[in-house]
């Protein structure tokens, strides 16, 4: 199942900051995978709070039950991440390993079970083996490292062609902090394994009150504006620690003013490592940007955005570097959101091909099939006359996601 | 892009008989295609009803917005339907167009226009020349024949790789009455090529008030439980006609206990007509049925139904001949449905591959992998205790799907 780096890749892993209170170290337990790194433990410094967003399956993972649980105390000192199995629809087998994860790594930091958070991805239906994790977790503990990012993006992977890190510096009224982060997924899901999983870290001193509705701002415009294959998973979990190092004064509103800057690099953090996971998307070829403007609202441009980037005929076009407007066309009309049709318009890399509700007479067609043969292809809509907008990232279907999806087992 | 037959499709046409009060005729008018029929007429009986569901699509199609304007006067006396060119997003001369159709056909048979159903199928986007239609009717109009099923099936095709045509015959308190229907389609939806158009023609001496009913829910057991590829067409139109020439006693209600042989019939020949759609999809090599029970209700199960067959994870395991529960577990969980975990099973053509929550331990693989082996795939799914269930169709994704959207142009 290795599969060659994906051609939208960046060229490397970024050289990531350390953040204060924040040591990382993975190693190899072998619970599925041979000869790699496929566990992880993040230690966390006294302190710290945490927000999350989990996973709306109704067939949700144990670990995403039990984050959901502990979230609400909103404080974290550690966080546990094993790759190859998902612990997923194992019944109570699999509550039991999740709290006897929680429970060694607890031990071992001097902490509470409830401050530990967990996340699996990999196969479901295969019951975990939570005392190799466990019995490893000292091991990890002693060479836990402020700079070992890119050990720790490579072992969460599963079927991910790449490691993904991002980060970004800012300051919280003069004071810098540092946002870092790094993510798996390759599709949206594949549930044997795979899934997607964010980490975020800052040193900033927020409480968890305020970090939660700063988090689900940016994931709006991250990881829920990104689609592989419309499949979402059992285990999809993006958290965000704050170690409180920073000196900064105290902040107790998600609307502060000072926050403007933290907020805006949170928001590219995550957008960042969401464009990865869509770099990362079995089989793609070309990266696709979707924006929608004259929408009634952002959160229906984004529901437009989506039912293009999840349309099979619209991704296939792409990849067939093919400017079909008219599927963009269908793609609209079935999202279910209110739209003018003569206002209608769609570009694709600029150029327009539809507009006011109707094609574009006479138009030359070589520079749009020029940007189509490119590694990144935009594809831009007006639905109407409205204030709401939005930006989406897929991309394209092509075979190779039939052979990795399709061909598995062969 | 001629495809060759599809592997699952039916052996041939069925021997349909005619319908009283309905003459057919289909011919060619070159509007794409060359050196096939592309043009349909079909002339109703004076005094016909009839029923109708249309695209829900934002960007409908100016046939389709036709017929919404005139469904509630609830009266036909043709139908007129061409392939080729879909009539969708062209503007102010796209309602021209359909409009000199009907008033043509009208003209015709001494009808108002009011009474003129119009159909169009093909590519988005392009201008309809309606002339070259309306001065083939009086052509058409000599070539009227009750038996023309087959010519008529085959003139509204556009990507379909077989003719789609199916019929039953009930009683209405003693007298026999018949119910035939067409259909064309093969991906839910390329706008480009396609749609899914299916029209029924019975008869009975229905209202259009009794009919509009009887439809609805022969629909959501049939056209509204299939998909191909998620995808919904701006042109998207099923039609019921009732001519009136059937000899039984007059019926006001819709739940009148008369019509318990009619609505099953009905339902029949519509699930007949949608499973032919489903076993032309682009690309299949395997038709799906998806069974739910246990869910909260009817409509509940069929959208966790649609959730699976939607899912392209779950098709490309169904083309791989992957029993792949797990994905068919993730599709429950993302539906967005009420489900008892506890309670979840899934099997594979008879066999079970999780119960009560977790898998079957010790399973047998050899006869599911045999099952999967075959042409026509059974998933049932048990989601909680509830009462509802649903049945579902789909087909496989394969490499054949991409090749025909991606590949298009090349």
């Amino acid at each position: 199942m290795a599969s060659a780096r994906s051609p939208l890749a960046p060229e490397r892993f970024p050289a990531m900051p350390a953040v204060a209170g924040v040591r990382l170290a993975a190693g190899a337990v072998g619970l599925r995978y041979r000869g790699r790194p496929d566990l992880t433990l993040v230690e966390l410094a006294p302190g710290t709070t945490v927000a999350g967003l989990l996973t709306r399956s109704a067939v949700a993972g144990h670990p995403v039950l039990w984050c959901r649980s502990i979230l609400p105390r909103g404080r974290a000192r550690a966080l546990v991440v094993n790759a190859g199995n998902a612990n997923v629809f194992v019944g109570a087998q699999g509550d039991a390993a999740v709290r006897a994860e929680a429970e060694g790594a607890a031990a071992l930091l001097d902490a509470a079970p409830e401050e530990i958070f967990i996340a699996s991805t990999g196969i479901i239906g295969e019951p975990l083996d939570a005392t190799r994790i466990v019995a490893a977790l000292p091991g990890l503990r002693e060479r836990l490292d402020p700079a070992a990012w890119q050990d720790a993006a490579e072992a969460i992977r599963t079927t991910d062609t790449f490691p993904k890190g991002a980060f970004s510096r800012t300051d919280i009224a003069g004071t810098e902090v540092t946002i870092a982060g790094i993510a798996k997924g390759s599709g949206m899901i594949q549930p044997d394994m795979a899934t997607m999983l964010a980490f975020l870290f800052t040193d900033a001193a927020l409480p968890a009150t305020v970090l939660q509705p700063l988090l689900t701002a940016a994931c709006d415009r991250s990881f829920h504006a990104i689609t592989v294959d419309s499949d979402t998973s059992t285990s999809d979990t993006v958290l965000l620690f704050a170690t409180q190092e920073a000196r900064h004064p105290a902040v107790n509103r998600p609307d502060d003013p000072v926050l403007a800057g933290f907020r805006d690099a949170l928001e590219q953090v995550a957008i960042e490592l969401a464009q990865q996971v869509v770099r990362d998307g079995e089989g793609a070829s070309k990266l696709i940007e979707i924006r929608v403007r004259g929408a009634v609202d952002d959160g229906s441009a984004r529901r437009i955005g989506l039912s293009i980037a999840n349309s099979p005929l619209v991704k296939t076009a792409v990849a067939g570097e093919d400017a079909n407007w008219g599927r963009v066309a269908m793609a609209i009309g079935k999202a279910g959101e209110p739209v003018e049709t003569a206002r209608l318009g769609i570009s694709f890399g600029g150029y327009p091909l539809a507009r006011d509700g109707a094609r574009v007479p006479n138009l030359d067609e070589a520079p749009v099939a020029a940007h189509l043969k490119g590694r990144e292809v935009l594809i831009e809509v007006t639905v109407g006359s409205g204030a709401g907008q939005a930006a989406v990232w897929t991309c394209d279907l092509t075979h190779d996601y039939i052979a990795i999806n399709a061909d598995y087992r062969s």
